[in-house]
């Protein structure tokens, strides 16, 4: 009763070229009897060494032939954009009532509903665990894992470029700047970086994790988005001696009623785990009303960890049942309306770089009392070479309107020299 | 093409409550459309309250007459215990060619290729989430996550109560009897509390785990087992100074050739996971060959968490799918044979009591030599008021047959009043 699958590749990049080994190496990795065979491939690049031995293998020359292909049974994408050619042959694959399994987040977060819907029509399967978290499977936890529980909100470290940028600013003291041209020459960051560092990356996963975790289908454009370009040394810095960490979070709160999802810069203490998910890890809480707070973490990216979160799905699929995409059948899911977050509450990191004057201190506690916010911590820091001190406290927790409010008014003290940096301290 | 699922449910202890409530407030909780239905019940004591309206759900009185009722289409066991009902009735169901949900680690550590064999013969399926780290889906990440990598180890903290006892003997400065007191008195611990604090109950959950790891049947005679009854708090305390926490690990490292399987006290570096998982929380380090290491931490037990993992345990019946019960056919199984831990090197704290006497140090160092042990780290704490001056020391990885050596020769020194205690440092 066993079956052979015949396995078509688009893309052929690191993980995609990971993959074609293991699929070769390990046909019978699947449980349950059936095997898998690498039938075709296409990739932009023919001649571009890939490490295996495509002899055997069918080369195409464009992804929806491939896709479309009659020899092939089971279609991967590796290709990635939530646009173009990966998009048209993923729809061509599951029109087809193929079954497909992509590492695609920015396709995922930006079509998912509609993908979805179509695999429904036609029969066929759709998986992404590889989109979210590498080969952490974060995916299965959420969609299958916690289907008995009701999840309350979700915030995690979803980039690791962004996380490893961070991680050696701290670690050697410096800026952005730098430590991101290293980043470039290293292979760790894109010549163009703006998908990792701008926030957008971590973005197409915490929506993607946000429509299995509370039931609804990705909305993309209910995120808000924050990269690190801004993040300064004096803030890592400043905030360490708080007892803080700087860590791009990625996070949503919500039911299936709506959801607020965002990724921003936020203060994460020392001693919490997040803190502590240094260099590339990736790391995700869940807070369920029944198993309380799970905690997963491990490498989000890179050939090992993608190729076999892939060869996961390959495994699912091959292991069949009935499971709608998103959990829930796609014909009853919405987009994840956004929720106001005008009520959400958090503690605040505020820096100030300003003149050393009497009376300073003063007419800052005056402006942040105006704005109803109090002070959690504050500490003032010797003067530096340029005669400006840098100030630096923590709110208690307020609305951001507040915290808006305050920087406002402090921002108009003659002694204050530029409109004070804020940054949310997480909720853990 | 949905279909209604009559439930059974045998045990209505802490779980079997929190699942019956479950299931009759969601009965349309699993993806697909299924529905579930609460139709009959078992437990000890027909009479105690169980927080639930029982009133329309058949009462039997025997778990095997439950598990053997036509009326019921999935069967769940929450009786616990490696033999006797639980054992009898999980058979019967699976002979009948039911679908089996249980949270019984001792069953499956003990019975799992016997049941798992039954299970595929009949066409059944039998799922175990809920037998090891409560809410936390290991079972799953092992079984499914992880099919496209090979495991190299795997260690964690499984069991609740002991990490509970440790941490609170940390905090509180008291020792293991008076804070297993304690536990007992507040029901975190058994009247006869050996299964937890004896080691067991953690050996059954890796024993499942390694099974599930490395590719094998469970295999729990080739378990070494140690609890946490002779920690004492002044080792807890010196570890801390050395920067090392003292927690009860459970782990298995090898492959579907064997595997060496371990419950016992180890210490652990003060600023990794594990020792940050204090509480009633378990945690479990995963490494891939693939993936690389994945941590995954969470409420270990309670009625939330067990009751979460059993419903999704429901819900991957609802599904279905063909997936053997250990990843591979059970006809391909054997149990996990015990690799030999002769070439097993770990670092090891040894703590000595020893005379205030000159020379005393000399001895130590010079027995160490003789059993070819060196020492990472060193600690002579101020004599205390019995006179006797507490000496403890890190160790150079060694093998297990060098630091018992160094135990015996530093024993037979006369200034040195006891045998040393020696704990592992794990490796982590």
């Amino acid at each position: 009763m066993s079956r052979e699958w015949r396995i078509g590749v688009a893309g052929l990049g690191v993980v995609g070229g990971g993959l074609v080994r293991f699929l070769q190496e390990r046909p019978g990795f699947a449980p349950g009897g059936d095997t898998v065979r690498l039938v075709g491939v296409t990739a932009r690049d023919r001649d571009k060494p890939r490490g295996a031995d495509l002899s055997g293998v069918e080369w195409f020359d464009h992804p929806l032939s491939l896709a479309a292909s009659p020899e092939v049974d089971l279609f991967i994408e590796l290709i990635g954009g939530a646009e173009g050619v990966a998009r048209a042959a993923v729809t061509a694959a599951l029109k087809l009532g193929k079954p497909v399994v992509t590492a695609n987040k920015a396709l995922i977060a930006a079509h998912g509903l509609e993908l979805a819907a179509l695999a429904e029509r036609t029969g066929a399967s759709l998986h992404f665990e590889a989109a979210v978290m590498g080969g952490v499977p974060a995916v299965k936890m959420l969609r299958e894992g916690l289907v008995g529980d009701d999840v309350i909100s979700i915030a995690g470290i979803l980039n690791g470029t962004c996380n490893f940028i961070l991680t050696e600013m701290e670690r050697t003291e410096r800026s952005f700047a730098a430590v991101l041209a290293e980043a470039q020459r290293l292979g760790y960051a894109e010549a163009d970086p703006t998908t990792d560092v701008g926030g957008f990356d971590a973005a197409h996963k915490i929506v993607v994790l946000a429509a299995l975790a509370f039931g609804g289908a990705p909305n993309f454009a209910a995120a808000e988005v924050e990269g690190i370009q801004a993040v300064e040394l004096i803030d890592i810095r400043l905030a360490r001696d708080l007892g803080y960490r700087i860590k791009l979070i990625a996070e949503a709160a919500g039911s299936a009623r709506g959801a607020s999802v965002r990724v921003a810069p936020a203060l994460v203490p020392l001693n919490h785990p997040l803190a502590q998910a240094g260099g590339a890890l990736n790391a995700l809480f869940v807070e369920g009303q029944r198993v309380g707070r799970l905690y997963i973490q491990g490498a989000g990216a890179g050939a090992g960890p993608t190729a076999a979160a892939v060869a996961a799905d390959i495994a699912d699929v091959i292991a069949g049942g009935r499971r709608p995409v998103f959990g829930r059948p796609a014909t009853e899911l919405k987009p994840l309306p956004s929720l106001e977050r005008d009520r959400q509450i958090d503690k605040a990191f505020l820096r100030l770089m300003v003149r050393d004057e009497p009376g300073t201190i003063a007419a800052i506690s005056e402006a942040l009392a105006k704005a109803g916010v109090s002070i959690d911590s504050f500490l003032q820091r010797p003067v530096e070479d340029s005669g400006h001190v840098p100030i630096v406290l923590i709110t208690h927790p307020a609305t951001e309107m507040a915290i808006d409010d305050a920087v406002t008014h402090i921002a108009s003290i003659p002694a204050v020299i530029e409109r004070p940096r804020s940054i949310r301290v997480a909720r853990t």
